[in-house]
């Protein structure tokens, strides 16, 4: 069974590599993209999904533009430490094509919805930035929790280090009440955080062999990673490579064997110094849990089947 | 084979707990307990743990009096919320008869060191309190890391809150630097943390059983239980009942298989907000861990097994 794929976008370059995988991944069918601030503004998001679909022939999927700030805020800047991963553009300052695609009229959140209502546990949503649309979506309609499939988001630190703070991831530091409504909806989670995003990198000897297709996307995505790279020989320079953090959430949530999973309830801290952190909650710890988080992941397989993906993808585009 | 076991205790109630149940166990040979500043002080933990032992009806295992106070200080105060959970004799203020066991002339590190220098891979150590014997003991003798046969040790949490603040374990955070000497040496380390301690519950119907045997250990045992039981629902209204911390440690080093372990090497941190708490190790995220967390438990499985021995162990006693 082919199963329906949202993707919930902060289009920034490891967002970009996400896309690349699901569109390369035939267990899928990715039916649209929501946005959201994150990354980048939410309109620079929605305009870079917009371009990267083009670049990689897709340009038939709808890109909905969903929340612009965090649900406690009304407003949202980009924080210095985005622009310098992601550069101002969020993709690596990699200018690709202007597209003139239309902006659908439904909103985010209602598409989320209508689809959770017509393809129910057929429907897989991957998040992989601050999960403001999601949250709102549960709000909007609790029966969502029920009848979606999966959502395998990326996000969270529970078994290692945050990396805005000792405890707190920074797609959870975005939002921390909206990811605990999500963390609390009941909703089968599965989480994809730090504690294996950290452990499949990406190198520059990878991007070469992009560069090497010589086309479009194969340059485009080289010299996005190159940049992303680089970023992160500045920021962790102990890692030795990029963390493929949003395109291993996308991996997982096609092929959850790929990881080893702890079946855990989380609650997110909304207060304190340790604000954003997901850890077990207490409060569920003898229940039934309808958390999983991934804990170990095998790195070198899923990073083989990536490189597969998308060098096949690129050399097509 | 029946292993050699020592344990290091700072006696509280679970202490006891993990004591008799050691002595309950056939397999492993109880060669000697080792004490330490924690829930008493030592000079208390070496008495406390003379007197169980004599209850116990094995007088003639050794007790070694250890760290008298944490590797960075110079004295050692019972901490208050120690003496509301185990009394102030740490105990539950139950009165054993006082005994007259002398006291070896070796120290407690050279006591480990020598245990382990005869007994090799034969050797289980399980630590219970603050690990300030077991980092002293393995920077006097640095090859104890490669030729004890395993260390498994209540204490941290990874997966769930702290007890002593939102990120830190109580027995971390006595000494945190002495965990980050033992988290860090290569050590074959087991953690049994509030993971899975939180989830293996005693409730006033397993002491009432205890006291129906008519004997001087079953009815102690049930006095001092019933008043951890009584702190518990002071300090953690929500658990419904008293964790077993200590003795969870001893039975999963003798039966392993009755966790879902996490392998993944730990850092302790020592500085900041965060002091004390047990968390993934970046540095070594890609290599071969020699730590394993304890992250779901067979509580069922390991409350009935409990029961069984302290209650065939308290009906001899």
């Amino acid at each position: 069974m082919t199963r329906k794929l949202i993707l919930d976008l902060d289009t920034g370059i490891d967002d970009a590599l996400a896309l690349a995988y699901a569109i390369a991944s035939p267990e899928v069918d990715l039916i649209g993209v929501i946005c959201s601030y994150g990354n980048v503004v939410v309109a620079q998001a929605v305009a870079n999904t917009q371009q990267l679909l083009a670049l990689l022939g897709q340009p038939h999927v709808p890109v909905y533009a969903g929340a612009a700030h965090a649900s406690t805020q009304s407003d949202f800047q980009v924080l210095p430490v985005s622009q310098q991963i992601h550069g101002r553009n969020g993709i690596g300052e990699v200018h690709l094509p202007a597209v003139t695609a239309s902006t659908p009229q439904q909103s985010a959140v209602d598409f989320l919805i209508a689809a959770t209502q017509q393809y129910g546990a057929e429907l897989v949503v991957v998040p992989t930035g601050p999960l403001t649309n999601l949250a709102a979506a549960i709000q909007q309609y609790p029966s969502l929790v029920d009848q979606i499939g999966q959502i395998t988001l990326m996000g969270g630190a529970l078994t290692v280090p945050g990396n805005v703070s000792a405890t707190t991831e920074a797609n959870m530091a975005q939002d921390p009440e909206a990811a605990q409504v999500v963390f609390t909806s009941g909703a089968p989670l599965a989480m994809v955080g730090l504690d294996v995003t950290l452990r499949t990198l990406l190198t520059k000897q990878e991007t070469a062999r992009w560069r090497t297709l010589n086309t479009a996307s194969g340059t485009a995505f080289a010299e996005m990673v190159d940049y992303y790279i680089k970023a992160y020989a500045v920021t962790s320079p102990d890692l030795g490579g990029c963390a493929l953090h949003d395109p291993l959430a996308v991996g997982l949530a096609i092929d959850p064997s790929l990881a080893q999973w702890l079946a855990l309830d989380l609650t997110v801290a909304t207060t304190g110094a340790t604000r954003g952190r997901t850890i077990g909650d207490l409060k569920r710890l003898t229940a039934t849990p309808r958390t999983k988080v991934a804990v170990q992941v095998a790195a070198t397989t899923y990073l083989r089947r990536f490189m597969q993906r998308l060098s096949c993808l690129f050399a097509q585009n």
